[in-house]
């Protein structure tokens, strides 16, 4: 007897396959080309930015957010993350391997020194990058 | 004696883990309040979209992309997945529990037999929801 | 005694008047912080997508579309230009200025002899330019 | 003898043929689908949200922001406005005119009377709204 997956065990593979049996199951695969479910993708970030855009600043853990809003944000945030899923794999990207392929790209680019004593230095450094690190 | 981890077997909490670890060794925990952090994923999905724009209609498994293509293209998606995992660590949010509740949560929304017959009678149907679901 | 403007000589001076007195009337200046706009156009931008987002390919015009859809895309265009005039009014950016030198910088950047030249040889040269210019 | 328009005359109709023209002498018409249009849209976006991604809150005005930082946001809300406008006109919506109208809808969806006696109550009233209104 097994019971639902710990959190902490959830594999992009499991939700990948959850999702394209999802689609099967209710024959939406014939909507689920690429660009479809990038503009999918496009909209549920504007539904994640939506929450945030009367905000100002927002700090860390949320201080202040009621229940429900965290449990809104969490359901945004796997909207997005769904998506993402659906579009690696009809794009036939392995979604998992990239990623663990681009965090080591990214520490070849900003070694660890090298930021720090940037980062001491002149903290506003960071802001000239070329926004395309992940780190 | 361990190798790399199978990409079959990444886990959101491993990224998690790995992108926390990458900023603190780099200084960078100070720039990653929940509204940079969106703000840089907005970055990243409009380079993903940069790939896509002037493609036209893009068949599924991406027949006829260069093998260079589909690397930058995983490199994109990945850096979207990145940010997502920091911003849902930021704000205190279990993605992959989220993840796994908000695939429950549509399973309820969208009942397969009633998305079949309502594909089967009029597949136009589908572009009337209200583009909330990742199905 | 005067109608109200004609469509075709809307400015973007206009909106940005019009914007500012609709947020000091209602006493949202408070709101209208850059970010805030900027997440908000964003949202915005989710709206517009979710218009296309299962739509597959659409061809210009929208043919078929019903009346009530392209009533409620004019909605979603609009919701991204005031955004966008307001964004802009608040960074203290003449946006009109703006667009019409970065037309000028667009036409030196792709001059046309080279451009119809390499669009007759190779149509799919368009899709390897860098994605910023807005021609 | 004319002078190049005021940048304050600036109308959405202006740009509409000068963008119309220059895709015309460059043979670019044939990328301009709807959808291509779009998601070279959210590109642009993307790159508006990097100017802002690491900055934390911005104030109005942008004290502090060098000149050649400014510069570089006017083009980036232009770049946003310019494919704005082309995706408008390729869909065959007046775009001046659907803006227009959309401020009278939103002047009536929130009456002055009643958000001023909102905000002066509860001045997170306005965040609970849902996010559509350009106000």
């Amino acid at each position: 007897m097994t019971g639902p997956p710990e959190a902490e065990s959830v594999t992009l593979d499991l939700l990948k396959k959850k999702m394209a049996e999802f689609a099967k199951e209710r024959n939406w695969e014939q909507f689920h080309s690429p660009r479809n479910l990038l503009l999918a993708l496009v909209g549920e970030v504007g539904e994640l930015s939506e929450i945030f855009q009367w905000k100002g600043e927002v700090p860390k853990g949320l201080p202040g957010w009621k229940e429900e809003e965290k449990v809104h944000l969490g359901e945004e945030l796997s909207d997005v993350l769904l998506y993402l899923v659906q579009l690696s794999d009809i794009c036939g990207i392995d979604l998992g391997k990239a990623a663990l392929r681009k965090v080591e790209l990214n520490a070849i680019k900003y070694p660890v020194s090298k930021q720090q004593s940037q980062n001491t230095n002149n903290n506003t450094l960071y802001n000239g990058n070329d926004g395309t690190e992940s780190g």
